[in-house]
């Protein structure tokens, strides 16, 4: 420690401790040294150790145990300035989906292919139809009518599900939010994809979640990693994306879906599966992990922003009965319920030929996209991809020898967006990879973004 | 401890210590007896005490500290089963609030009320104007529009405000949602009324704070009592309802709100004024804390669930800018944003005559309503009402000698619904109040519900 520049010295031993808590470099619940050894090993007055024991407790740090010393608090359950501060860039980042000439950061499907007459038409049938009704308080659990549609439409994706274990939720953000406030205790152990949706390691992180992270594969995660994790810890949830992952592009092999609910069994821990992008299949419709479901396992999250349109603020969850209780009850302390007109109109778009016409056009275009995107990314120079997506939104591409913020920040400056792959790292390793999606770009941009990427490229190994 | 009968030694064990814990007979962190001493004491085998110990540990009610010994746990943190049953109990009674042929339970607006083909035409407007903005994804922050009218029409009720400083939330219960997650730290201590809204209590609970109550007299809070509890302790919010309060009907008197915010500043704390009520005057329009707040000591939140349509989820809050920024953040990992659709038609609706009209027609339906129900509650024997209202929806009325709940059953029985007043109590105890609500009754149906509750009265002390 290095205490002779002019800073007063109870800060500098504060923000020396202060420091080694957040590097992890202290053990939960462990003991600091007390006050008299602490001051004589710094040769300074005992004052100044109790007031930075002061203000490390303060800022909950640590806890003070009457007649026995001050222990290190528990850091996941304390939401810290350090931490606000990066979650408060994530969210810079999130808000930097709108900026850009032309956007492969943002990840929402362009405005144009919203069927909004259409939607029109439903909002002013089901207010006509229901009413009243449909601006009173909604069941907690959802409209029941827009419940039974969606059992219905599961029963073709293999997925069977009573109307009863279905919960709407706003948005699939709301689903994780709600499953770590009803089933994500302090401490818990969560298992995620390394790389993973920042959304949801942030909701658990903050709802007092251990994250512990497994590489993704082309095929899934890394199950040698993840074996050899659960030989040695208790896990409770393991958060992943089985079809057309975000940002990687990737799904899990039949072969390594059937393994993870083989574990889960064996290991007694629960999979959260997110579900945004499925229907955007190329080719085939993949299946669902919890199709295979045999031991109820998985709790299922549906969000209908990347098919539809996300201003919504729509989706569903599926879960274990004993589990789902716990999620509607914490819904209806969260929000009471999703507003019934969106529901209610949704229901009856749901249920006409317009879902059906719809999903089909946005598969097409996005094929398109995909199609147009790949040729031209095979062909930049320095350009890796991590695998080929058989749908979604997405690839996950790396620059040898380039960081992912030079690439973003050079793209930047030539209008073009893209997304820096630190933000899906639980770590914020900077190392080369990006996520380039093409949700919102259109075909002409596409080429012309992607001549744009493959210049900053060269100008970035030309420096 | 009783240790004679068949049930397994060990879970007798653990029951007995679980038991001591949720009443809160252990200090938190306090070292339970070593395994030994207690095997001992107890006169049992060690391995009976290790098996009772490893289940309170499984079930978080314990932690261990590896050579050290067993602790307990932060209680408050744990989402245990026995809480959660407490909470579902008082799920089941909002659930209730639909029951009855008769329902003053049911706190929302009745149906007729609801000006349904103005906010038709609304959203048609803003669809035709606005087109696929409208369900792309909403600023978190609220659309900004809306933001903009709402600081227009706060000035009429002295309420300075920046647009920048409102967060648009999906009702009240999300704002406490958001608050409590973003704010309210693990362990810090939050102030209530008693009695109160127990959505609210519900969230703070479960966000990890410790809840302290001060008793509600008619003018407000007792002051005598929470000046006590602020000089032996550090509070880190305090939460209250000045106009018109759920269930108690009361309004702070203009010197205790002053008071309030003296002590705020002087004991460093923050008030969370939930206003859902303060437009439903029937003589004078209620000023706000809000209002007065020239410390920024208040967070101010609103809801238009009562005042206009519950299904729509909509209401607002207002914080000192460095808490709405955590807020805010909080709001995007909650659920990204409010439907665009939900905000930018309410916005016109706003912007319009229509407002003013409608809670006009309002104030005059619910002011004769409270006439009418005041003049039969006067005459009813064995009845006591906690105070006169001056606006709102609410009596508090208290039957001597009579539960709460024989009283809501007795009427439940005869079809009509009240609230047995234990759901707004910390303590649940059971004292013979009751909530008395209009709000979704018809004036011929006051006549008879109260009548029936006259009887029912009369019947119990016939007994």
């Amino acid at each position: 420690m290095n205490l002779d520049n002019q800073q007063i010295l109870y800060l500098q031993i504060y923000e020396k401790i202060k420091h080694d808590i957040i590097e992890n470099k202290y053990a939960e619940h462990e003991k600091l040294p007390s006050i008299r050894n602490l001051a004589k090993k710094l040769e300074v007055n005992n004052i100044t150790i109790v007031k930075a024991y002061d203000i490390l407790e303060k800022d909950r740090y640590v806890y003070k145990k009457r007649g026995s010393g001050v222990y290190i608090n528990n850091l996941n359950a304390k939401k810290n300035v350090l931490e606000e501060e990066i979650l408060m860039e994530t969210f810079k980042y999130g808000k930097l989906e709108v900026e850009g000439e032309i956007n492969f950061a943002n990840s929402n499907p362009n405005g144009n292919y919203f069927p909004i007459t259409k939607f029109k038409d439903c909002i002013n049938y089901v207010i006509d139809r229901d009413q009243e009704k449909i601006f009173a308080y909604e069941d907690p659990k959802g409209y029941s009518g827009l419940r039974n549609i969606i059992s219905k439409h599961l029963k073709v994706e293999e997925i069977i599900s009573d109307p009863e274990d279905i919960q709407i939720i706003s948005g699939a953000q709301q689903g994780i939010d709600l499953i770590t406030k009803s089933l994500i205790h302090l401490g818990d152990s969560v298992i995620i994809e390394n790389p993973s949706y920042s959304g949801a390691i942030t909701s658990f992180k903050r709802g007092g979640a251990k994250i512990i992270d497994v590489p993704l594969l082309g095929d899934g995660m890394d199950l040698k990693v993840l074996k050899n994790i659960l030989s040695k810890k208790k896990i409770s949830y393991l958060y992943l994306m089985t079809n057309f992952h975000n940002p990687t592009g990737i799904s899990y092999s039949k072969k390594k879906k059937l393994k993870l609910l083989e574990l889960a069994k064996k290991h007694d821990f629960y999979i959260i599966e997110d579900d945004s992008s499925s229907d955007l299949y190329y080719k085939d419709k993949p299946f669902s992990l919890k199709s295979m479901d045999i031991d109820e396992r998985v709790i299922y999250i549906k969000s209908y922003s990347r098919i539809f349109m996300p201003g919504l603020r729509l989706g569903f969850l599926i879960a274990p009965k004993e589990k789902l209780k716990y999620i509607s009850f914490t819904k209806y302390h969260t929000d009471i319920s999703t507003p019934g007109l969106i529901q209610r109109a949704f229901e009856h778009y749901l249920s006409s030929d317009s879902w059906e016409t719809h999903t089909k056009k946005l598969r097409s275009i996005y094929k398109k996209k995909f199609e147009i995107s790949y040729n031209l990314l095979k062909r930049i120079e320095h350009l890796k991809l991590f695998a080929v997506p058989q749908g979604g939104l997405y690839f996950w591409v790396k620059v040898d020898k380039v960081t992912s913020e030079a690439l973003f920040l050079k793209a930047l400056q030539k209008k073009v967006g893209i997304l820096p792959g630190s933000i899906f790292k639980l770590n914020e390793k900077s190392d080369g990879w990006v996520r380039l999606c093409f949700a919102d770009v259109e075909i002409d941009d596409i080429k012309k973004g992607l001549k744009i990427l493959k210049e900053s490229i060269e100008e970035l190994y030309n420096l």
